[in-house]
């Protein structure tokens, strides 16, 4: 069996009211659940306000070292939407209006309509494709590995539809969730140590909850091998019903 | 008037969990929020998952940009578990079992109990000081100017009340926002760009959210200077009076 290609993406998450506490953001676990359904592995995201500096770098960091970088927020038609000319920037090239962005634009304004705020929205880096917006229209764009979508949930969600089909994709990430309930981590931590260091192969994490006043724990095996997982998976479930037994009889 | 001081922040969320998609973050927003209202200025936010290298690249890089660095997940008893070792090798420390820490957790768990995996979460950097835990006593710690704390939302919520004592604070952000209601973006981009132009200390941000088919928009005014911010306040409310009128009037 040949070995599975792996393909990466980064998220970079443009907006003031992300690091104020205003907004909760939603697109990060969204983008990240996406991805991984269709073998894309999100590898690392940051969080940046609207500051140009801040986005260029951002830009420039994520998309060299992953396959794909994917932005959201920042394309609307106020003047906090800098993300288009950022991104211009980080890629050296001129940003001005784009014919075809206007021309879909005005499937949906008349030509009164199209303020200067709005005509905003036509501003695409030189060389990119646009990314279709089925509900407001005004488009995201593609330029090289990176895919600038909006901040607004639905807005950015029916645009990655579109954007995603323009990845190439890797094997798809495999994952089995183990309950243990209130086994604690504590108790499981070293047999489940020796097990992680027996399957090379596969992720092996422990993700404990807190709600009223007890820990919930749930173990979880990643992978890209059927066969590492599966196995994997396996030696952690005999380990839970071992300790639940012992745990029982005390 | 002397300028208010500023303190700024970055935060770094770590854990395979976030990128995955299987957690929604949740401490990005609480953290943001909590600090604001303190005044600390959160400017940066990242997430890497469980991989060393990739934990003391983004300490190093927070650390050595903003005043303070919160970190969360990765401080708890099982093999993914390795903040405590890669904040102690990005600060150039040794990082041992704390005998301080050891105490602690010895309220808690009788010394029989103590299995290896929970004596990983008394491994502190060297020169660090304590967080306290209410909740299941194993400590979180600040060493420098970072503070390192617990994934799990109610352990780090109480970590950070210990943890915010020991920040200097600086002038509160203060926020006032507008509802712009079902008024376009699109049609007060222009005049409330003409606004911010006119209001340059402070920032100000326009938010749509769309719901049931419709956008909804806010327009949110920040800034340190109060009658600054009250200016602009009473320079938005009448812009979105004026464009309501006329709205209505069409």
């Amino acid at each position: 069996m040949s070995k599975p290609r792996t393909v990466t993406a980064a998220v970079l998450l443009i907006g003031d009211e992300i690091l104020s506490g205003r907004t909760q953001d939603r697109n990060l676990g969204y983008i990240a659940d996406y991805l991984a359904k269709i073998g894309v592995d999100v590898r690392e995201a940051r969080v940046v306000p609207d500051v140009e500096d801040e986005i260029v770098a951002g830009v420039n960091a994520l998309r060299a070292r992953y396959d794909y970088l994917v932005t959201t927020g920042g394309i609307g038609p106020t003047h906090d939407d800098i993300t288009a000319d950022a991104v211009g920037r980080a890629f050296g090239v001129p940003v001005g209006e784009d014919p075809r962005a206007i021309a879909i634009m005005l499937e949906r304004y008349a030509p009164s309509d199209l303020t200067p705020a709005r005509r905003r929205m036509a501003r695409i880096p030189s060389g990119a494709d646009l990314i279709e917006n089925p509900i407001s229209r005004a488009p995201g764009f593609r330029i090289g590995n990176v895919f600038v979508l909006a901040g607004v949930p639905a807005v950015m969600q029916a645009m990655l539809d579109f954007a995603a089909k323009g990845m190439e994709t890797g094997a798809v990430m495999l994952v089995e969730t183990i309950a243990a309930g209130s086994l604690p981590e504590g108790l499981y931590g070293d047999p489940l140590s020796a097990i992680a260091a027996a399957h090379p192969n596969v992720a092996i994490g422990s993700y404990p909850s807190f709600k009223d006043g007890r820990f919930m724990n749930q173990i979880v095996v990643r992978g890209k091998d059927g066969e590492a997982v599966a196995a994997a998976r396996r030696a952690v479930e005999a380990m839970v019903a071992e300790l639940s037994r012992d745990a029982t009889a005390r």
